[in-house]
């Protein structure tokens, strides 16, 4: 067991239903049983939670050793390239002994544009 | 040649490098030389340019015949659900000849959570 968690971070909202898309996300990503993950979870940056502390301490809670923190914003804003890191640094100077990995935010990965022609060709016709 | 287009709609922002990261993922999509998509665009429902209409009278000059609208959002809220799908209506009104395919949001994706990953596995160690 490595007690490798997946952090899922997202900005949240004011619609519940926008950070139940959220949760609903984190449930599919859990359901592909990436064998290099043992847990994954959600955490939202404001106006829901779990919050960011309140989704680490759960990850430490679980047993985590090393935790992937991944920021699901499009955009490399205020949020992601300060908001999340600070988060980050409080969590670090008090659990020195586990290992913090932040992914790159999801409008800038290598991935993205291969997903999005995925997306693009099931795209159905309109009535 | 199908003349099928893809057009990426972006929410816009008032942070212009957050448009000009939409752009260069633009840049990146064509950049993968899809053989079934045979153009690229971006648009911005608010905010910056071009328009959705803008976006799709681009389309329409340049030959497509056939229009893959993909909405880069993580949520289905109301420009989801609503204003993008009536940016569609009024153009399928002035050209019913030409084909309009609305994709999945990105945030509902099937795609997305093997994406998340990917960038998942490519994460840095923090320093």
């Amino acid at each position: 067991m490595t007690h490798r968690h997946l952090l899922i971070v997202a900005h949240g909202s004011r619609r519940q239903t926008s950070n139940d898309e959220v949760r609903a996300l984190g449930d599919r990503v859990r359901g592909l049983r990436d064998p290099n993950i043992d847990r994954v979870e959600v955490a939202f940056l404001e106006l829901a939670e779990p919050t960011i502390p309140e989704g680490l301490a759960r990850c430490v809670a679980d047993g985590a050793r090393e935790i992937i923190v991944f920021p699901y914003f499009l955009a490399a804003g205020t949020h992601v390239a300060a908001d999340i890191p600070e988060a980050l640094d409080a969590f670090r100077e008090r659990h020195p002994d586990i290992k913090l990995r932040l992914a790159s935010h999801l409008g800038a990965s290598s991935a993205l544009p291969m997903t999005i022609l995925d997306v693009a060709s099931q795209a159905k016709y309109e009535a």
